[in-house]
């Protein structure tokens, strides 16, 4: 029905998760409305990330620079590999700023329907690493989901063959959390962690 | 923290309706992860957009031709006019497929708050291309909310002087919409459109 340039990025535009083909129109409304303050500069943004966003061949993270920022800098902890599935929880991790040390990105966990193997998800990489440093400490920092788990167990034996310390992040209550929205599995393993009061 | 690049993409997309922060942040993520099939055919729609589309000096569609299609194409009817407030409102007229006449969009309604007056809406190119055809109907459909029903009252106002008949959509009940979901106004409405059975 309309302009077909306007057909394809309402196609595209809901192609991205969240936006379905309804708020894909309404969002290109907006940018067709808005095109010197919103299009236009959407269009520079994209560009240069097409042009300039590589991934990084250490660690798998998404960055203008391969080594990526993290793998180059020399004040990260090198004795830390945290492993997490995906680019978004390295970001997550890195908001929260308490860990200082290096990562490896899986990207996506091991899935025979998703065609992911050890090779796409850099296994062979991440025990080269780890291999290098004799008693250095790989965080496996996975979802706790049945995908998340097998995959860290996956890891630990390929591990095993390597000098690492291999460790999980902690399970127990969310920061904030109330018991009663809790499921039953976090709070048995939240029971399982406790810790005497100081 | 992350990439320049990155971070402008994530704050352009946070800005369209209907994204906010966290959303944004799992867009980009998604079109960097597939540059090929997502970002790269993304951006050059974009470009398409931003250099073919413009808006219909007539009616304030958005289309790639000025006039737009629909003021080009001589099988719609000319004796109308329908007033509508945004160009989404056009599209779901075009949706439903009923509607053969032209159009007129007034980009929003009359409003102190956002300096949209007369001039912005173009009500003066309204009422000319009203009083060029006598007999022409001007058939209001705005929103029923009360700034759609003022804008309404002060075209219906503009438009007394010309040889228009102007006309506004019917109110009652939505066809599929159950009474017990339905407000006061409506229902209030629907009684008094009522016509007799056939």
């Amino acid at each position: 029905m309309h302009a077909e340039p306007i057909e394809d990025l309402v196609r595209l535009l809901a192609r991205l998760p969240g936006l379905g083909p309804r708020s894909a129109r309404r969002a290109v409304l907006a940018l067709l409305k808005r095109p010197d303050t919103l299009l236009v500069p959407l269009l520079a943004a994209l560009e240069r990330c097409a042009r300039e966003v590589r991934r990084c061949s250490i660690c798998g993270n998404l960055d203008l620079s391969d080594p990526c920022a993290i793998c180059r800098d020399p004040a990260r902890e090198g004795m830390q590999i945290l492993v997490v599935e995906q680019v978004e929880d390295l970001w997550a991790m890195e908001r929260a700023g308490s860990y200082k040390g290096r990562y490896h990105v899986l990207g996506g966990t091991l899935s025979a329907v998703d065609a992911l193997g050890p090779e796409e998800l850099g296994v062979d990489r991440l025990v080269a690493r780890a291999a290098e440093r004799p008693g250095i400490e790989v965080i496996l920092a996975l979802g706790a989901t049945v995908a998340g788990q097998t995959t860290a167990h996956y890891l630990a034996e390929r591990l095993a063959g390597t000098r690492a310390l291999v460790t999980r992040l902690g399970y127990g209550l969310p920061v904030g959390g109330e018991l009663n929205y809790l499921d039953e599995g976090t709070l048995a393993a939240a029971l399982q962690a406790r810790r005497p009061v100081a």
